[in-house]
């Protein structure tokens, strides 16, 4: 038996497992021992009420910027969605304080990516009192954008994201290539484009016409720019081949031949009497693995 | 050794299990289970009858609600199509009035979610007799949009579409965890363009830099707006690569996946030497055809 | 051993079954017979040859079809198009009454899918010589659509066309399934849009508002409608992801699934030195067949 | 007993197999054979070196490529920028020169793939220089389009572009099968749109039709072309529907057929008594992870 292949039970796969935060260090017993507990820990009843109470104050702080970002609404309640705003900066500046204090070691929090996001929640309000005729409107946009990065904070509530995340990473060669290729083939064909329409059709540099490329590959097609010519219109016509195919030919692919083989290749539950295993195509008479005869398959 | 799995007979998932109504409560020998019988299960000639004929009223009164909404048609046959609403919401009340009647639990049936369908199929032809001086468009809209409702009365007619929903009830946390990335991606993305582009370039709120980040990302690509700067196209750029790239990676590293590293699963063109066929994956050890052992597979 | 399993060789293949002109009748020795095996039979050189001519014009009136349709090109090589049509008119015509001439059913080829598609291409040009004043811009169009159908006639040619039909054919209980799903969305959620967004936004009766409904789910997005209202751009942002999340959700999953489980759970070509059973995930420890220890897994 | 597979050491699947560049003829011991090492074999520290320096050249001079199309940074950059040109092409011209030299056939390799993309990636800057006066915007514009080939130079360094290139040969004939079949909806589906919409609605021309047919099935959606009758409409809905349907109903078919048909290949909440791990697949009898026998499986 081999402890370490040992998934969690279930239920705490719905919980940020404790170990996340050891790296910060976990103090001795004391006050700020039972502050950790409720702060970065879930097991407790307080420790899960602070949980649900700061995802809602999460969600809640941003759609207090989202609605500041409507011009109807800032007009109507604009004072009202400041205050929100300066509640929330102290909620989440106390709970920064309280993380900083219950941590061993406070610096390695600051610098990991939640301290950051955390720091990020707060900052934007402050530079907004420190800098107060800095209300030219990209500020605003940026200060705005820099509160959304709250979002972020949830990400440590779900279990799974840490997993998503490592089967990228696990997976990051593979996915690079792919990407690389399609990079050549969009500043290839791209320029083809840019050569083949030119300015005079909205193609004004390599880079729009890669923007372009970019857009019809993935079959996004915004319209802003398009072929006129009828060299441009056929070249474009491969691109849009390319960029469906690459999602339709596999999965064509792979289904026809699951079925065309033999018309009946799927897998089913179909068993073997002698070695009993199971997963035999419906098409198939004997069994892969100890080649004895298998039963018929009663048809669907 | 895996328990055996039996598939239920072909035409048994091909009709609504008479189950699926107990919950309502058939009645005893009489008038009302005869009735019951007709409406409620399938298995006689008349129940068989009903619910054709029940399937076509739903197909037809729909399309009097398109065609209704046509204002040419309208105009033409605007008698014609008032006179079938009537009719077909006639046919839906008495077929509501027989199933309270004929189920021992009408209550049960009058909450459950077919008969609030049921209801909602006939209530707005009365409403608009209620209020007469209600012809104001925007109600005459959304009493179009409660009778379309009565789609979902076809719902009970196929079997698959519980195997569906259960489906996916089943995978509901994955879905859920796959939509909030995909929903903080946008998030953050489209502050990022209402940050970059702003109110100048059609980006005049959060809220609407987040519907242009989610058409972007879903490569539906609308185009009534686009990203005019260069930053902002760069951005764009990345969501599209980002929403197609998700489709098309997995698709695409499975395939070569499956390819490349000697996929033991593909059929590949191994041929037996006993019966001469093809197509045996390079994993298998006995033809499934005939039983015969297979030779050695020479790699690519 | 099987007869009835085992797949035609290979070159086999490539070349339609002779037995697929079996139903129409193969005569016996004569002239008749061997005009036969030229056209209908492909294992003779003069087969080859008459079936890669045939593939020849077929593919050059089309083009000559599609020229003609270029107003530019009809304008300077009016004469030479109209020439070229009579030429493969006459072609497939003497075409047409050699494969009449050559069964001993001709009612039979003449009735079946091919017949027609070959009586098709070359009525159009004999209806413009009997009807000559029949040049309205509308007729000359459903002709040139007409000749198009010429395009079948290569699928005769195919041999996996027939296997991709008849995997289709197979599976068409679920594809009805999975497609009746969606248009029940697409009237709800295209109606929805019409009550929500209404006539003065473009949405002008249900017929409209589900093309637009159907653009948005299957990500096309034309652009030619788009919704202008909050809740309109709320209940498209629903659509686009539902229509996009069709596509991610499963692969997503399913890509996740087999990396994440363990983090390393994609087969690969790691063989158990007791059974020599292979494809076992990188994660695991123990054959999944016998038991037996598995060696270590070397990594990328 | 399936022959042993090993996969090709980690570190040399990251750089390309010295094998690669023996077509040329590697020359004996002397200053060619140092030349050749470094230029065409990757083992040595200078090699290395060589193959760092190189790609960095090349996506330094592509950039530059790209900068010159931009009309801006052309104007105020000008000078620099063809400077850098010219210093690039003199690097490019000093490592094919080099290459030339310290192969054994010259001429073999001036010939193949490789050498053709080396030529064309100093041919355009001296064809500026033969012709001075061939600075018509057309002629820069090609001449822009020729340097951007020196993005293929990068392929020779990714190992698994060769695999890459391989899977899909040998997947050509599915390929072309799948390409064909649409090729021929979207001409005849294209010709229906020709036919019904005609030049009034923008539909000039078959070609036309066919370019916005293969913008709907593929999904982009461009809306430079929109149906505006509604069967036109009707018959873009149903090319919508098969475009976006490709995609989505084998995906969600197999992830259906998976899930409901109790698939055995899914991981499960199957439990080993042992180990109390979970996730086993339906099939499996022993554990992956400690070898002990599973119970059976309870099926949903």
């Amino acid at each position: 038996m081999t402890a370490s292949s040992s998934l969690p039970p279930a239920d705490a796969r719905r919980r940020p497992p404790a170990a996340a935060a050891l790296p910060f260090g976990k103090p001795e017993r004391g006050p700020r021992e039972r502050l950790y507990t409720i702060i970065f820990e879930a097991d407790t009843r307080a420790g899960r009420l602070f949980d649900l109470s700061l995802i809602a104050a999460i969600v809640l702080s941003v759609t207090v910027v989202v609605l500041t970002s409507v011009a109807p609404v800032a007009a109507r309640w604009g004072r009202e969605l400041v205050a929100l705003e300066w509640f929330f900066t102290g909620l989440f500046s106390v709970e920064y304080a309280a993380r900083l204090y219950c941590v061993k070691r406070p610096l390695r929090y600051a610098r990991s990516f939640f301290g950051v996001i955390d720091l990020l929640a707060i900052v934007p309000t402050y530079i907004g009192l420190v800098f107060p005729g800095a209300h030219v409107l990209i500020d605003v946009r940026i200060l705005r954008l820099l509160r959304m990065f709250r979002i972020l904070k949830l990400t440590s509530y779900v279990h799974e994201y840490g997993m998503l995340g490592r089967a990228l990473v696990a997976s990051r060669r593979k996915i690079l290539i792919f990407l690389s290729v399609v990079m050549m083939v969009v500043f290839l064909l791209g320029t083809v484009m840019y050569a083949v329409e030119g300015p005079e059709h909205g193609f004004t540099s390599i880079p729009t016409a890669v923007y372009w490329a970019i857009s019809t590959v993935t079959t996004v097609g915004f319209g802003d720019l398009t072929p006129k010519t009828d060299l441009g219109r056929a070249v474009a016509s491969l691109m849009m081949l390319l960029g469906w195919g690459i999602l339709a030919v596999p999965t064509g692919i792979i289904s026809a031949e699951m079925t065309a083989q033999r018309g009946l290749g799927m897998p089913t539950t179909r068993t073997c009497s002698e070695c009993l295993s199971e997963g035999h195509e419906a098409g198939a008479d004997y069994c892969k693995h100890c080649g004895a005869a298998l039963p018929p398959y009663i048809y669907d």
